[in-house]
């Protein structure tokens, strides 16, 4: 078995394995046009595939790289999206493991192996992430929080799309029966299948959760106003009686009551206090606050 | 009928019976690696399937643990996940019923019977925990109810999962017409299958409901703020005629009506309860309040 | 034909014509452990339907009883569920009816179209409710229009589950090419099927407008509470000028404009009317109200 | 060909009729209790159909008519709701038609196309009425637009419920392979076929457009209460130093800082007009507000 | 090959054309009455298809126009909708590629892919906006933030039904085993499948995005009154001591405590700001606020 592994889709070494293994123009269009779907596609005579290899970025943002992979009786093509380091590594592994594959199928299995491996550190990624934009919303709401729960779910959107469409060609692969796959790989393809499709779940169960953060916000936002406004009528209501009191005996009217008593000052008080006790005691107890 | 029970999947008992058996290498692996979801698989000789036995942690959370079983035409090979006590009470169940089982569908049945069972406490769980949630977030939401709310539905969203690929297993269990399940075990299977069926039904609708706790905690909070809004309007508006009149009272400036007569006090009072009852009377008469 | 009604499900008599009629064991246990779903089974020389009789209890929940029921070439067998009044008025009126049905298959239909014709004063019931709740979260939403939601879709969806596996039992009855359903029978199953999934598109419509209350719920106390703001807003436009221009005068401070000219209280009033209603202008002006 | 038109469902013609054609009895009860579902049922030498017309009431409601169909070799029996005027004229369209129709199926399409396109200016009025809902949502959320978007729900519920059914009789027509429908109809029944499924796309567009509202409707009412906030913060922020300044300078206390001196007064004004505006700044630089 | 291609669809040169090719009259009606939904269909010795091109308005509406495919074994008929400049700039661009196509399963192919490339653009259009309207949702929630992302939900809408039909049509090309269309044209409409069904991806999705963008707002507009809650609040938390203490001292009542001795004024001032400092430390110190 040759493995042919292209590192520049742009280079004329892949016009040549074109021509050699006769492979349709527009595979060759898809491998040189990035941004593909995972996919599989039969050709004359091989099987073309588009692997999607994630990568998070710096600002948090996903990028979603092309590995393409021709395969048939006796060949292997890989093709790198050049600047991807992910990809590089998933060759190499690919190429390290001790017992070299013999068969075209066994090698395309491992790198498709390899690829749902490398999603499982970008969903506990997520999943952590999450975890802590719930607790964020709950405790502290703020409108980073909100800005940040839109950012992951635009990312677990493409995430979801990239698992939707590999899920399609593992399964693709198990039901067409292509001369290119020999039986005894069937129950690896399937337990790819399992992988993926498992980590499809996940997916949904975090993008359900993360729905729920934004519902959370503005519960947990909701909660605080409600909090706010009752420290305010308390407030008041501790004030307004003094404020009622003071007001009245400050008036410039003649025959203010006890104004002129030794006590007028403690009775007053005593007033204000009773004002506010009372009030106080009256929102309790019908429970209006 | 031999019953092999594993109770350390690392142990090279099960390499031996691997060998003695024929079982398929990836699924020795689904053994030993945990975590995996519920499934059956048919094997060169066997069927293999893994079911998941779940336990309620301390902290509210759930754990969904794997109980592995092969069985073919002579035997029956269980594989616990060695922490779980759940799984060795189900186990222990098994052999202890009175009438032994003679065939291997029969005890696989036995076993799958009991691990369904074993579901009902823990839906019965969350039916009276989200009883509770339902109640606490329209009498007194605060934001623990929020963050249980949150907690519940995760776990919810993994016993979901855990009965959809459970009633795979039985779905597939019927149709497939496997030469290890004789034709009287399958009215047994199907009655699993309604049971795993109904439980599943039970678990969307607690979903369901627990959303709507969510949205009954955000328009109980606006109800309260509405409340407490009312109380200090209230409030404002007892208070603010009595400050505007004593201000007014209170000002040094000649000529204040009425300010030197006798009666001032008394015509002042009437004053600021009068404006107080006509804005109240105006609240009520346009509904503003 | 012969029709027995077992009253009781734990009487030795039901023992006794499984034994005469060869029931299989699961159904006799469905028969005495209540709370199944509906459904339709096949056994040894004979149909087992599991039919449910809705009835509303007096706290406004669903409760829904078991009526099961086997037939077979030339008998029908039902057993009630002891404690519920509406499964023996259905007994009754499939009795009652003038003309006998001579057949099994006759029989079953009628019981069916009569437990059916029962749903519909419950789903009027609903319909009534959720009008009536609409109308509550529009002009008079308090916590507990709240808690009625709730309860009334916890209703709709015990309401929802039973309809869907009885339009089950009924599409299964008109695909099943069961020997003890004569073909005339079939335009009477398919007009049981027609009515229960129109019963079905009510329930899932009414479902939607119970969301959709909760909904309006909610926009409805923000509207008021929206409505308070405005109040409260108004009445401190109006009070503070007043109370910071008889502040200004209350001050012991010398040289307060006007303060000592003879029309210095109205000058005083003008200046609080005025700024009052300058500033009630300008909220009008720049819609800020 | 013939055809008989009958007015009055309860007429002993049907009856006559019935008799005639060997019509099922189910259908002459369906034609006779009104409210079926739009359906298309195959009798012993006939199709029966309900066709739905659709009547837009007064009060904004949507009632939806029964027009039922019989149609076999060489005979069309049409039954009307007795109150619609809108199936009265249908059934003159079909009648006034140019070219009469020689063939039953012919004129069966030439009913149902009618019956199509009489939903048309419904749909219309629904979308202009949607329309103006949001408008209003956005620019004066009031009560009332919540109930008319409530109202509008339950009438497109009606409605998409009805073109769900009428599209489901249409595909069946092209599927079934009926002997009363030639071949050279087929194209127009699919014609028909896409014009519901259309208008059912533009149904559920408009049923999301009306589930926006309401979240409009509800951002809307926040925004405003926002603004009402801003407006009595800024209100307070603008009358508290003055009030507090004014508080001070009123105390019957000694020594009060520069109350005595000439420039008391420009000093105090200074002092409130001061405080005010440092407030005002604050709260704009740290966007507090 | 003969490419007739008509700029105005009620020429009697379409007419001429019918006849001649046998065209549908239905199809010719379709080419007249336009606002028809992508499809294909088959004709006698042809298919007809409608394809819509979109067009960005310069109020930020969307426009789709028809065109009209007719194409047999030797002939292409292209049908404009006249006053649409993107639809001629589809056709010429078809018209100019260098390698004329020699067949009509090519040039319909090559139309398909100019009209399906044309829909990028718009895409990029709305993609832009989502990402500015969510911006905006968090940083400037305004009333005319709310009608652009409700605008733009109604034209995601249409452009969605239009990808939903183009794929459809798309999909039946691939299957319908067409005598009209070559085999080595389907990796070619597998292809343009693909396109289709990756925009379709990227419009749910931005419906998705669009939707949070609605609760993005909502939840920051709820956070801003949040926080304008708590600055109302402060400054109450500030003004409230001093104003009740300095009401106090307004009195007119005798024996006021400290009143009369030299340092008065400090004791009150330091009486003011002590309770002010007080209550905001107790408001956070039990997170009141």
């Amino acid at each position: 078995m040759e493995w042919h592994n292209i590192t520049d889709p742009a280079s004329p070494e892949l016009d040549r394995l074109a021509e050699q293994y006769h492979l349709h123009p527009l595979h060759i269009e898809d491998c040189r046009h990035r941004n593909q779907s995972a996919k599989i596609e039969e050709g004359e005579a091989y099987l073309f595939a588009v692997l999607k290899v994630m990568r998070l970025m710096d600002d948090g943002s996903l990028h979603a790289a092309d590995l393409d992979v021709f395969f048939g009786q006796n060949f292997v093509i890989t093709v790198e999206e050049e600047t991807c380091p992910e990809i590089k590594s998933i060759i190499q592994q690919a190429r390290q493991t001790p017992s070299a594959p013999q068969r075209s199928d066994q090698l395309f299995y491992r790198i498709m192996d390899h690829v749902v491996d490398s999603y499982l550190p970008i969903l506990d990624h997520f999943d952590d992430l999450i975890d802590a934009l719930e607790d964020e919303a709950l405790e502290n709401p703020t409108p980073d929080t909100l800005s940040r729960i839109f950012q992951n779910k635009r990312a677990l959107a493409i995430l979801r799309r990239v698992l939707v469409n590999t899920r399609d060609v593992t399964g693709h692969l198990q039901r067409a029966e292509s001369p290119y796959i020999a039986r005894d790989m069937w129950p690896f393809l399937r337990d790819v299948y399992d992988h993926v499709a498992r980590n499809l779940d996940l997916v949904e169960m975090m993008r359900d959760l993360l729905s729920g953060a934004l519902d959370v916000y503005l519960s947990s936002v909701a909660n605080r106003t409600n909090q706010v406004m009752k420290v305010l009528t308390v407030l008041s209501t501790i004030a307004l009686p003094a404020l009622v009191v003071s007001g009245f005996y400050g008036m410039n009217v003649k025959g203010l009551p006890a104004a002129d008593s030794t006590y007028g000052v403690v009775l007053v008080i005593l007033l204000m206090v009773g004002c506010t006790v009372l009030l106080l005691y009256l929102l309790k107890r019908f429970r209006w606050l």
